[in-house]
């Protein structure tokens, strides 16, 4: 597997598989003087871990995360950060009977094409697990981007058919309720949304929402590393996800150019925009507004009901899939999604410094 | 800029402004003994090229590609291929009243904010016609493409609120009629109105679907590198797209893992699925399925409207933009959409081959 | 700091400082299938481990190291590999004497300068410690290697003055002495000289040999990424080396063509060479013959005696380098050198399996 | 083929064979607003022109570069630099000589080893001609350097036996002769030697020193991209260079710690260096010191007498090369070697900006 590695100046490299000795990450290219400590970087990855409501998992891992290097009292020092979890709960199974199989929804038959053979352990390399590294790298970008006065925050809109509320909308209440989402009532609906599918052995399929506020204008480069080509590929990296949209998004299909045109106006000596149906890239580049985006999450492939599928052996078979698996991917997504896009965005501004001698 | 170079192993670099002397690519780590000449790519470039109907601009560029270097006795030799076309067609006209203002829905801030300055003729870099030498370089990669059996065809699926009738789809049809699209009522319902749009001095958003065949199972590099997060970069980094998604796309939101899995079964000595909600992609990698994705375009920014907006000297003002501009950008990115694609996938073939020792 | 990575298909990330927590690599990149255990990475690491000789510091780091990820049921899975290794022996002492001190040789100025600051234990990230994460990870690039039948062995051909007697080269003894001399008179030698610099408080620059078998012909890409371009930026690259030479190096300034011209001819159906003047390599790729460099490691800069430098604050100084130095850094780098030059090779290898189509 | 692109940050990508239609580079990633015309680009790439002296070959190709995008109103515009030189000289000959001959020196084996053909005409890519592209951009490198106070100067010191006097140094003189050597009495008795190797049917090797001048401290990255290491992989990369040192170089090998170490010292409020004898690089990164390094170019290797080879079918033959060649490559190489450290030096450059926040 090439492809570990993201980012050309801020570059974070992930490794590891959900039941291997321990997951981590290196981000190598921070500039020095940020000020970090475990504890920061532990608050995201609490995030993301299971546990924590009747919708995730019931596996508990402590997630617990180490800088091994580049942190020197309490400050990044430029050389790159090494950041290790340690796996605490791989519970020693027999995983005979998933071994050879192929789950619908999977990854498995293509790494088995690819490589020959896979560690079928918990879905190794494939498995949500992964985005632990990403967080952790993550939260040190996020830091960087304090410095610059961007802030990021990604929530859940709709889960099902159910939709948030515009007119209710509430950022807090998305850091409060389990499913992320900033409108209580439609987080009530949602959540009886789902316990009729757990009951049912299915899941949902979920939308996120991510905005990016005090985007300087300027920042991606304006051909294969647009700023929207450059996040695009950064949230779709993440499992799970099958769309995603800026600004108007898919509306822009039956809209018009008198309509979709955001005008320019000047308050003051800034320039600012009426609207904002661009989601705050024109062209690649930041327009100053506030960059939004959303991005589908299919529902979680592992469900316990009976599905037909086939093994390596090129059998027709039927499965019943055991273990722990969450009926919803989004709400602990969320925070990937967020540090995705920071990653990103720490990335293109550092490039931006070189756009001028 | 940085980031004029897309891909790891078969990298193009694009290069040229609207109204420079030229347009061109740089194909490097094109495999050896690839048959290819100057007409094959012409044929593609011919597909982008302006002044083919009512709806595209009427400045007639030949764009006559011409092949510099890395192609002897027909064959690809391994080495760097320019591809070099000559802009013939710049109109030594009178720039002043777009000079010095942020034109709505365009780049012109950024490039200004960012770069101190712009090259403000015809939009410059960030100009449509930028798109030829990914073209140019995408013709090459489908000749590549070819030898492993991968086809690839896009076309355009909607316009406004006319979508096409899945039942009477007909891809040849795509080819024929000026829209791009598979069906030829609704090509000529979206014909009447762009008309119309034309006459309202607007333009219109339309959808580009696109489905490539004959991948090999396990092409996708499953972290960072995964064939879905390179393909939507790649597209979402073609002017005026919006959104991308793959096979169900945001349907996924609404959906269940019952209905979202596709089932695996064994026809012969191969697996199969028995529907494709994944659009061809499991865990970042080919499933063996054709691959489906949709881009949304949005409406061409430059209509002859007024529009209320800013200049660099921090002035609300008026504009009203003159020149040659589509109504619709769509059907001629149709082509642009497939090769960069092309150039993707081509690239992720490449990186496959060490896979395995 | 950018550049912790390297390599474009088999990619090697290395983190750590001397003091920190630990040291590591992550091998991105490595074709699945490798058998590979941490028994065989740790016979590498044991190369460069201190304290095995009069010669070498006498801290006693264990430097055991953990495979993280990427190995399954004793293979590699195609999936980054993680390589781990604790700091063991960083006693907590008092730094307050260097820590302000721009020592003469050393890197210390150039970091203050580039990052504002710097982790001033023990050299921090440009100690000879960082060579660690590189052997762990080399000696996959090596395992890989002899798949391909392809070996790679280093050793001391210099010290001071005393060179090897060609004539009685012998590598198994490379292997045995302390010196890696393939020459046990000149190992004998040197050792004394060796032990009259320590009195003297002083050190020795030596010359470091390789030599690459089993090389099939083309390997390496023509421009750039020259075969001996990217040897060269890999040795180049390892504190200390002040040159490089490959074949004839240095001497082909005072040679003629019809001299440094090697001769091809058949020997059977293989193509072969009746000299070697241009150490395995033309036009930057591998010619069938070995592949033979050079490279010159400066004397240890930590030195006993009293020096003239500088400080932070801009003041002349007298400084006196307490704490453990090798008298001589080239014995323990002859591993390096060697998995080095195996992750270059490895890298070219993958990278030319898509030079035909 | 890959690797036709060098840099991180100022990405120069080179295309095009010594008999195909052109030669040229896309330079991406400049920083905008530096003032840069045809005419100063062109007076790099007349120091590298044929047909200047009875030491380079009569073929006289006018090199005259076109710029085709990036530069507007006489200034970088941040966007990418094509430039073009198209070949004019070149003569339809028979090549059948040499089409399926191996010349000893020369990369034709590898070249059909590795892609299975190869453009035999005039040495295609591997020609000396494709540094035309790496001066070309070098020379945008050049300009960009001169904003921050960097000069570089490279010079032929040793010829043959013939080795300059250091005493009688003289850099406006290595501008003047023939040969590019700081002596006029060395150039006049090397300008005898290779007469007399003319006659003799064959070629010299030589040694040329580049001096880097105004230096800030810092640069260069650590680890993997060290600038020594950087300059290393640039300079090697150049066709006909065997080997590379920095300061003093192989010497350090029977050097001392005590000897080898430059103290530093105060100068007003700058840090300065007694000696020099690191090269102005320490750690990987400037130390503030004047850059110098040396590369070992070896001898032409076509030259005129009959010599022992190979043929693509297997066979011993004997071949007697034709055409135009140089009987000594590094005087026109200068140039070249100036170029690429330009290049290196401005891409480290770019990436220090990001090395704090």
């Amino acid at each position: 597997m090439a492809g570990s590695s993201y980012g050309n100046l801020f570059k974070v490299t992930t490794w590891g598989e959900s039941h291997g000795a321990g997951i981590g990450a290196v981000v190598d290219g921070c500039p020095a003087g940020i000020e970090i400590d475990e504890e920061f970087i532990q608050s995201y990855l609490d995030r993301r871990k299971p546990g924590q409501s009747e919708f995730t998992t019931k596996r508990s891992e402590a997630d617990a995360v180490k800088i091994m290097s580049g942190v020197f009292e309490g400050k990044t020092t430029g050389t790159p950060i090494s950041l290790v979890i340690e796996n605490t709960s791989q519970i020693s199974k027999d995983y005979s009977n998933i071994k050879d199989v192929y789950r619908p929804g999977h990854a498995d038959l293509g790494f088995d094409k690819k490589y020959g053979f896979r560690d079928y352990r918990g879905g190794g390399r494939s498995s949500g697990r992964e985005t632990a590294g990403r967080v952790a790298a993550g939260a040190v970008a996020m830091k960087l981007l304090k410095e610059y006065g961007i802030e990021i925050n990604a929530y859940v809109t709709q889960i099902g058919d159910i939709s948030i509320d515009r007119s209710a909308f509430d950022l807090a209440e998305a850091k409060k309720n389990a499913l992320c989402m900033p409108d209580k009532d439609a987080a009530e609906k949602a959540s009886e949304y789902l316990k009729g599918l757990i009951a049912d052995k299915d899941s949902s399929g979920a939308m996120v929402e991510c905005v990016v506020t005090g985007m300087p204008v300027g920042i991606g480069e304006p051909v294969f590393d647009k700023l929207d080509a450059r996040l695009a590929a950064a949230i779709m990296s993440i499992g799970a996800v099958k769309g995603i949209e800026f600004g108007d998004g898919f509306d822009v299909v039956s809209s018009r150019g008198s309509e979709n045109n955001d005008e320019f106006y000047i308050d003051g000596d800034k320039v600012c925009k009426k609207t904002n149906h661009s989601g705050g890239i024109l062209g690649g580049m930041s327009d100053g507004a506030d960059i939004i985006f959303r991005a589908a999450f299919k529902p979680t492939p592992s469900i316990y009901q009976k599905q037909n599928t086939v093994n390596r052996n090129g059998e027709d078979i039927e499965i019943e899939i055991k273990g722990r698996h969450d009926p919803i991917i989004a709400p602990r997504a969320v925070v990937v999604v967020e540090t995705m896009a920071a990653i990103t965005i720490a990335d293109l501004l550092l490039m931006n410094k070189s756009s001028k001698a």
